[in-house]
């Protein structure tokens, strides 16, 4: 018995959180055991790391530490909580995974992609996502709906170019990889946005 | 203009940290300017990844995060302080390096060579040592003395067998390596290791 691995991805502000509670509420509707997590982080341990990477500092953190300590919490979190719930069965919704680190290590910050596949292989191996949803939004769009929340944290305070190429980077993966991407446009009102997921929800039932 | 990269490296009680601040001094008369630092650990944010590494707690940790954690504290270690220390031409001593990660996460638990391997390429690059003096003692002598000190952290915790590992690990890349390697016997009173320290430093002045 296994269950299935669903993450949800996009630039800041696409609504990626305000939305997993209410697929989970279908998914459980429909029966099933639902484990909602996000990245970075995801357990006690994981979180320290987050903490360790997020936290505005005087020190220049170094491209690779970032994407050490980024792979370093994936692992952890694979190894302590994704793992064991697919093991069990159930549903793995997660808030942000390896795409993500293409996205903002790779295409954002420019790192060495030989480096993120080497670590992808190491850190996730067979663990890919069975369906990747991209919340796809304008990047102003996305900013200014980021803006209205609390004070930015280090990553967030990146400049714009920065959001664009991680934008073009979801969306070329996304182009690449179909039959694991699904698309929103979540630019659209919230309802709208639900209207794309409905049939999303309907898809993954079918697996069973 | 470049400095030299001298790392100490050993297991539990092999006299390392007293004997660094003996080496520095002699390299200090001679007019060198030395850096002491350590691994994992050397700056700010490396250290607290350290604290996250060491820390003893209720969730096991996954082997590949602790390898990802010490060299995303080594890459911030290079990057912030050893580099650019290097660079002003200055004398870097080291307790412990990327050799410690052989031993202790390679040969000690056992973790993929390969990955290992990988992450030395992406993270230390050209930045080998110049010279690594090996504190070499007999494990039950070692555990001996670190047992005199406080409480042991997590991995100190580990079993007798899993530092015999490690020692055979650290004399393996010796005899590989001897280019690099100096091995002293750190079983011996202070005094002789002083003795055999000696000859080293005469060895790196005459680098100069």
């Amino acid at each position: 018995m296994s269950g299935y691995f669903i993450t949800l991805e996009g630039g800041e502000g696409a609504g990626k959180s305000s939305n997993m509670a209410w697929l989970a509420e279908r998914l459980r509707a429909a029966g099933k055991t639902v484990l909602m997590t996000r990245e970075p982080g995801g357990t006690p341990l994981a979180e320290s790391i987050r903490e360790v990477l997020l936290a505005p500092g005087d020190e220049a953190m170094a491209d690779n530490t970032e994407l050490l300590l980024v792979f370093a919490a994936r692992a952890q979190h694979l190894a302590e909580k994704i793992r064991p719930a697919l093991a069990r069965g159930e549903w793995v919704l997660c808030d942000r995974f390896v795409d993500a680190t293409w996205a903002y290590q790779g295409a954002g910050r420019g790192l060495d992609r030989d480096a993120i596949a080497a670590l992808e292989t190491l850190v996730v191996a067979a663990n890919q996502p069975d369906m990747t949803i991209l919340f796809d939004v304008p990047v102003d769009e996305g900013m200014a709906r980021a803006g209205k929340r609390a004070a930015l944290d280090r990553i967030e305070q990146e400049d714009r170019v920065f959001f664009e190429r991680i934008r073009q980077c979801y969306l070329e993966r996304a182009g690449q990889q179909p039959e694991r991407f699904r698309v929103l446009d979540a630019a659209q009102s919230l309802e709208r946005v639900r209207d794309q997921l409905g049939p999303l929800v309907e898809e993954m039932l079918a697996w069973q």
